[in-house]
Parts: structure tokens; sequence; C-alpha cells
């Protein structure tokens, strides 16, 4: 485990105590008194005090990075040196070119090792929808409706971050949930509060390859609750998510259903199936779920919705040649 | 009208402005200044100063009967003596040998002119039930599960007011919903609080003559709102009642449906219904919904609940031969 | 009554049947023999061979078109002159250059006779919906998600009908519901069909004169059955349109509720409050519901959705000066 | 893993593939060919020719009892004679008696080493409920209603086997989600059908000795899919368990979710995380989940059921004193 913030730890917890074949061999953190706890948490045996050499640990098969994402390049090019498996936090790097060159460097080993956490591709409810979807039973699809909430932002989450940051988990699962690639990007917001402004929200539309509209809004002042929707319209038919829903109130002049409050009431199913998927893989197959490709298209669509922000107007996505690798 | 209380006045307030063909002509209330007030509202033109002169006044054509429930047996049985169709707000009377005589004097005549004012039958919710349920594409129906809920009720509405003032509404509309007749009853009471306290909950379990079993709630504290719940459990599969849910809101790590106040909020337009009906039906047919039988049978089934509930144990439904006249 | 085809025929019957206070006095159709079978089932006194001699008949006091959309110009013009409140089904007329002469023409006279049909504002889940929104419990509206959705369409109705005929209704309700201005529009459609296609679904981005963004799915074709959809996201959480749902059924390994066919599942309530609403104003008051200046403003936004459609890219909607008697 | 059956592989694969610290050490069927096939698929590297070998086996530190339900009770007095930890499929044992010579004999080792395998307790869903009852936000429970239901059941599954074995999984849960004891219970049956024929659904009446009452619908030719139903009614409003949806679908004119086909479906995750805890605490602690005196409670209720089923009326609950072991 390299990187043991919120997010770190609870990847190494969930490899620790949940995830049978998984031994917690590592840890790393810049801040050492935070790898020393979780390791004694953990009963982890090592703790690392460069994140190279733990990469470069003979007793480390795998690697997961959670640190923050300008360290991400380095150390997954130092885990394709390594030859080691290595599940990256999204984003899979800082940039488009570090990404693309991770591509590159994958594609010279002629070896997949690299797979980008982009976690919701394991969530029960997501996966359910692709099933039903590829079922065909509702024919193709035509539209997909999209939203991603959240409670509240921090003052410097502007709308850019919106994009960077929540909407690439959209573009990802949009990609995988349609087995289709985006091609074009048009980014609104509506002009109530400061356009840009923290906690605005954006709006996006997007055409893929195949001609399905998809629309995505990104609210990360939602108040209400941590909520994601999905509704597929197909040509017999719309799916949708379903809600996680554990208990249902009736109280105080309402029937109601409680929100997770974040991230953790919504996908801690979608990261626990992740982890255990990727210790199957790294046990000796090609990994699930997101590719470094896909990482890398997830920053190609971002930085297009970037380009549609500031200059308004559509902007189309340029796509490089796909490498065999990722067939 | 006769009695223009809350009830009646609603009721004064639909013949009024809301059903096309009706004229009010002419309000008694015990309370003249009531009477009045709502003449002037409604531009009846008419005040009566005697519940009997309104009966017998030529003008008027038919009466609705919303006075105290002390007072229905003498004012239906004028209504037949004047042979004037007369729409009696629930309980038909205020005992069951009083509803008896009604029978009587109705089946004397024979011809029909009461109807009693269990509205339900004219919901909309409660119609589409029963439609479903007679298209038989669910086959037959074995339990029906009810529940009637109130968000509070005054001090002296005890467990017996439960169920002669609010179960009544149960024993109605199951006997409808289900053609058929209630043969058995027992009472139960949750031993939480006080037994018959102001409040405390009712659970009936009830057995039809063609073998269904019912079971009722009767909450009339329930607290967070008004409530009406059916299921139908079928051969097949089940029917609920729908909700009349206006909007639904999230909000405050909720997403929910509001619950109305009470009974104006979720059987209003049964009310209006109801009265159209029994408006086209006085001007020269028989009138549907509820007749002075199903009166007759309310009270019948609602005493002997009240037995079960004081010596506990089921009580057997005695009910006497039906005048062909409800057939 | 002008025009008895299925709308105007069941305009006919909630006037005669269900309006307290109408009296249809006069049907006109182009084909006489429905106008007489129609007058023969509800017992309408008259029918008039020419629909200008039914707009000036002396018993006629008010007037309903229904009739095809090319006459309405002509018919509200004559109505107007003839100083008589009129129901215009929607469209106000077939051209925005129509709906503007008769804004013209009433702002001459001075007072409002005109309603446009657009009858949602009078749908009690929409009216709920803007009731909330106006409590401003939720905050302010950022965002107007909204989907129209039929099940099937003849294959003449192109993606330009879907605009004029259909995504008309939102236009009305979304200016209604915010109580703000429509000053932006562009129209996507999905390349999976052959674009503009009979059935092709169409989306619409529209932005409001006061910041708020709107989307709008009209499709046409969606199968699965009649089904309209808003969701307003505002500050502090969402509202949705609730469900017309009457019963739940638990079959065949699934819950669910089911979809209308066709409006009249869906809107019956909507044309009767319509209805009701307008005869009262008739007798003596000014039309609630959808002006003149209303039907021209959506005859404005359908045209500038069809220019983006045509041209791709945003169009601005130009709006005219509003005469202040509409304000 | 003793007893390899559709319910014992199940337990075998989730020890095998799903639960971090479990080792899958020995297998034993009856039908040596399902313990070998077993053994194959899950690398378990010993195949038990006896079980009671198997429980002697130095290298099995625990087991895991899904074996016919005659030969629970012998099994698991010789796990308790071994000191060794046991999860025991419901029932714990055949009968009553056997069920408390189980209790004594733990009770004489004085530490508890039996857990029961009523998996609902870890079921997310009726843990939430329970949680969430326990926050005392909605003030104390009032009633429970419960109900359970199947596609169906085979012909030899009749009333007395629905109380048995599905009417016990209520008995359980109810006990532990109130934590409260049962003291009365009354069986009713619909007489639609043949009584105690096979699918003839039961409705049971339950009294709790903190005055609670319970009411659990068991309908296991339920036809319409797997579903477990449970609405608490408390002083301030009302918790149900959530439904597990993962897609909601709009199509053939209506909006649903599925049911699962069968327990899989819908308790998956509660035999996961069932299994999960019990290794932890056969690691060394006190097992969570059901005693072995909450078996035999379910036991003893399911017998006083029985008793009412055929006798009709009331059964009281006779409890004999609780152990200080199982406080």
């Amino acid at each position: 485990m390299i990187g043991v913030g919120v997010m770190g730890a609870e990847h190494a917890r969930i490899l620790a105590f949940r995830t049978p074949g998984a031994c917690l061999q590592s840890i790393y953190d810049a801040d050492a008194s935070r790898s020393k706890a979780l390791a004694a948490e953990t009963s982890a045996p090592s703790v690392a005090g460069d994140p190279l050499a733990l990469v470069h640990d003979p007793d480390v098969d795998a690697v997961v990075i959670a640190s923050p994402d300008a360290t991400h390049h380095d150390l997954v090019i130092a885990c394709l040196e390594a030859r080691k498996p290595v599940l990256c936090e999204k984003p899979l790097a800082a940039t488009e070119s570090e990404c693309h060159r991770i591509v590159e460097a994958e594609t010279a080993i002629g070896r997949r090792l690299v797979q980008v956490g982009y976690m919701r591709r394991f969530d029960p409810w997501y996966v359910d929808l692709k099933t039903r979807l590829e079922s065909k039973r509702l024919g193709a699809p035509l539209m997909l409706h999209c939203a991603h909430r959240n409670v509240s932002a921090p003052t410097w989450f502007d709308s850019r971050m919106s994009i960077t940051n929540s909407a690439v988990h959209e573009f990802d699962i949009v990609r995988w949930l349609l087995s289709d690639d985006l091609v074009g990007v048009q980014t609104f917001q509506p002009g109530v509060r400061q356009p840009n402004a923290a906690g605005a929200p954006v709006f996006l539309v997007l055409e893929t390859e195949r001609g399905r509209l998809v629309d995505i809004e990104v609210h990360v002042n939602a108040a209400y609750g941590y909520d994601v929707v999905a509704e597929l319209v197909c040509e017999k038919g719309t799916l949708s998510l379903g809600s996680n829903t554990l208990s249902t109130i009736k109280s105080e002049r309402a029937s109601g259903a409680p929100f997770p409050e974040d991230w953790r009431g919504r996908f801690a199913e979608a990261y626990r199936l992740q982890m255990q998927a990727w210790i199957r893989s790294a046990a000796g197959g090609t990994p699930g779920g997101s590719s470094a490709w896909d990482g890398y298209m997830a920053a190609i669509v971002a930085n297009a919705a970037l380009r549609s922000l500031e200059r308004k107007g559509r902007a189309a996505i340029e796509r490089p040649a796909r490498p065999t690798l990722y067939d």
C-alpha cells in the first residue's frame, strides 16, 4: 500500500480484513506516523520508508497506489518496470500525457499489469444494469441520463474539479456500460451562481461513437445526500440503477428511504469486490476492471470537457489508435 | 344538508361547487349560525329551522345526513317515509338494532332509497384494486392485509371507538372488495400500553364466508401521517393500494413522499365521486355505493369485534337472512 | 364546441357531464355526423353548420376550439371580435406570426379573453411541484430534467413534430413552473437512428433568463408506456413529479406499477380541472392557465428549437416585448 | 464441512473463496462422490469418510454442519465434546428435546461453542432495521408485520413444514430484532384451500413478553417471487425492510423491480457475513449470531404454533429458565 490517507487506509483495511487470499505486506505513506498506525491496526509486517523501496521489496507481489495524484505516474511506471501488478486509484496520472506514457510503457512490455480504481465497474448495481442491457430484452440503448451528487464540496472544489475528479467516474462507467467510446462533449452550467464557482453544478452532453446521447449532471453541493443516478433509455424501455436502500421509514409526514452521507455508504461493496477481483488476477491473470487505456481515455474526455467549459460549444474528443494490447 | 359540522360542510361545498346536476337547496344544523354561514357561502336559497321540515320541504328532492350519529335513525326513517333518496354519513345508525329497523323499513317500501357514506367504494385507488382483482389475472384472493392509521386521536377515542368509528370503513370495503361476507373476527391488542387506552392500536383477524383471511391494523395514534394500506395476496401475486403521491422529494438525507395530514388529503376525490354518483342515482336510479344492508352489516361486524375485544378469543359474526331487495 | 375529434369530444363530455356551471349549448364539426352524434350523446340543444355562426350565436357565451391547428387563428380572432372567452386547444395557432396577430388583437381589445389548452398547469402533480418549489424550503431551482415519452407515434410524426407538438407542452410548463423565460435552446439527437426519422428521440438543453438549465427528452416511440417525468434540482434538494399510481402489483418475478397507455390515463384530471377553472373565469373573471402570450412564447421557443435541430448548435430565443396586458 | 448438498456446498464455497482467514480443511458427505467433487473444486486437502472422524481430526479447528436435520444433535454434541466451535445449519436439532440436550451439554461445559445458522441476523437489511429501532428515534415498537414468501414448494411441503422450516426463521429474527421473547401464538389458515394442504398459506399472530404483537404470513407457494417483508410499527413511525433492488425497469406498460427466484438472490450477503463473523469468533471469541438457546427457543415456538394449528386457538409458549451462559 502506497498512500494511506482516507481512501488508502480504506483499501488497506479491505485488503487486511475482507479479502481472502490477500496479505497486506508493507505500507508506505509520506506521513510515517500514519503508515505505522495502520500497520499496527492491520498487523502488516513492514512499514516502508520509501515508496520505490516498497515497489522493489521482494516480499511485495503487487502494489496498490493511493498517494496524491501527482505521484501516480512515477509509481505506476516503477511497478511496470518491476513487472508487478498495480491497482492505481483514479486518476491514472495527473495529466493526459502522463497517462499516455504509462500506456506506452505497458504496451512496450506487452502485458497488462495496470488496473485503475474506477470501482463502479464492480458495483453490483452497475453490473446488473450492464447484464440486463446486454440481454437485449429492451433493445438497443439510445440515451443515458446520469447524475452524480455529493452533499457538499470544499470551497476549492471548482467546476474544473467537478469534471476532472467527479465526472471522470461517469466517463469511465459510461464507456464500460455501453461498450462504446465517447466522441464529443459539450459542457453547460446553470448561470444561477458564478460560473466555475465552488460547487456550481456542471451539465455535460456527450455523444458516443455508435450514436448514443449521454447527459451527466455533476453536482457536488447537492446538499441532500450522496446520490448516483443512471437511467438507460432503450428502444423498448428503460433501465435505472436501483437504490441501495436498507430500510424504508415512515415518519414525520413522509415515507422515505435514507441517502448515504458519502461514497462509503454507496460504494463500499464495489471497493471490496474490486479488491477481491484484483487480488485474484494479481495471483496470475489479466486484470479486469479499468485498464491503463481506460484511465487514459478518461483523461482525454475530461480534457475535452474542460475545453468545452472554457470556450463554450462542442469539443471533439480526439482518440489515438488503441494498441491491440487493450482489445 | 342536515348537519354541517366539518364533514357536513365539506359535503355541502362538494354539492354546491363540484357536482354537476346538483343544487344545494336547504341547510339545517342544530347550530343555526353554522347553517346560515354555509348557506351564505354556497348561495343555498333556504335555511331550515328543523331537520324534519327540511326532509318534507317539497323543494328538496334528496337529503344528505351528516348530523350526529344518534340522530341518523330517525332522520333516515323520515326520508324513507317521504320516499326521498338519502345519503347518510356512516354509521347508518347508532346501534345495530336501529340499523336493522332501517333495513326493515326500506324492505317494506320495496325500493332502495338509502346510501351509506362509505366513500372508499368510490376511491379510484380501491376501485382499481377491485378491477384488477376481478380481472382474475392474479388468480383468486387468499389473504388481505390492511392498515388504517391516523396521526393522532383525542383522549376520549378508545379502542372501542377504533372499532366502531375507524375499523367500520375497513369492514365495509373488505366485503365490497372481495364480494364476500365476514363470518368471524378476533381482536388483538398489543399489551405495550394500557389495554383499551386512548390511541392503543387494535389488530383484527377476520375470516370470510368463502375462506379468505383478513387482518386489519387500526392505529389512530400512528403519529407519522394519515395512511391507509391494503395488500391483497392472490394465488399468483399481490395487489396493493398505490399511493396518492403528488411529489417525491429528496432532501435532508432522504428520498421521500409526503403523507397527508388527514382523510381530506387522501379521500377528497372519493367524496367528490361518491356525491357525483349519488346525485345521478337520486335523479332516477338505484343508488350505488353502500346500501342500508351494508351499513347494517358493518354494525354487526363491529359488535362482534367488540365482543372479541372484551372476552378475548374469536367471535362469530351472526348474519340474518338478507332480504332480496339487496341482492 | 368547435371540433369534436378525439380531443374535442373529450372536452365536450367533460363540459356536459363533469363541469358544474357549464351548459354545452352548441357543437360544430366539419364532419356533421360527428357533431350530431355527440349532440345526441350530451343532450346539447344545437348543432352548428358553420363555426363562425357558432361563435356569433347569442346563446353561446364562451367557445372551446379543438378543430385542426390551421383553423385556430381565424376562430380565435372571431371569438375576440365577438368578445367571447375562448379556450383554444394547443397550439394557439399554426405559425408564430399567427400567434403574434392574436396577441396584438387581444392587446388592442385590452382584456384577456384567450386561454390556451396547456392543461398541465392544472394537473395536481405539477401544481404540487410548483407549490413546493415556491415554498422555498429547498432553496432556489438550479436545473430541471424533463422527459416526455409516448408509447408510439405514427410514421409521419418526425423530429420536427416531436418539437412542435410534444415539446411545446414542456416549454409551456417549464416557463410556468419556474416563473421564468427561456432564452436559448440547443437540440440534440441520438445518431443511432436516421436523424429526423419518425420516432427518433430529441433531446433539448435550454437556458432560462434567470440562469437555470433545463433539459428535455422527447421520445414519442418509447414503447413501454406514457410517461411524463420532471425533476427539479434545487439548492437543498430535488422535487420530482410523483406518479399517478393506483395499484402496485407483485407478479411474475417483479414488483411494479402500471403506466397508462396514453395521456388520458395521466392527464384526465388536468383536463377536467382546466375546464372547471375556465368555466368559472368565463362567467366573469380573468382566465387562468396559459394566455395568448404564453401560446405565442411556446411557438417562439419551438421555432428556435427547430432552427437548432437544422443548423446544430445553440439557437437564441428572441422574445418581443411583453404587452402589459400579460403582466 | 459436514454435509454438502445445495446449502452445504454453498457454505463450502463461501469458506473457500470468500472468507478471509478461513481454510477449508476437510469435507464429509454421506454421498462420497459429492464430497470428492467439492474438495476438488475448493482445493480442500482432505475428504473424510466419517463425520465423527472429521470432528476429531486434529487439523480441523471448527465445524460447519449442513447434513440432514436428524443428524444435527449427535454431530453438535460431538463437537461440544471435542470443544470445537460449530456452526450448525438451522434447525439446531430435529426435536425440541434434542435441542434441550444440546443446551444442557453446552451449559455443562460452561462455554459457548454452538452457533445456529439463522443467517438473517447478519443480513445488512435486518441489521439496519435493528440499528434504527434501537436508536429510539421512532419510539418503542408496538407491532411487527412479517411475510415470508417463496415461489413454490414441493407437494410434500405442508402447513406443518411452513412452520417448522420457514416460520422458524421469522421466530428467530423477531426475538433478535425486538430483543424480546415470544409468549403466545395463534395459527390461522385461509380456508380457501384444503387446510394443511401443500402450499396452503399460514398466518400466525404472536405476542411477546413485553407486549408487542407480531403477525407472520408464511406463503411458500406465492408464485411471484422470493420476498421477505417486515414492517415495524413504532410509536412515532414505521420501519420496513428495504428492498435489495439492483435495477428498476420500465417496460411493457409497467415500472418495476425484479424479485429474486429464491433465497440466494436475497440472502447471499447474509450467508457470507455470517461465515466471516463465525470464522473470526472461532479463532478465539464468543460466537455471535444465534446461540444454542436461540435454536432451542425457535423449536419451542414452532411446537406451540403447531399445537395452535391443530387445536385452533391460542397456544402458550412455555419457556424454561434460561441458563446464565446465554445472558
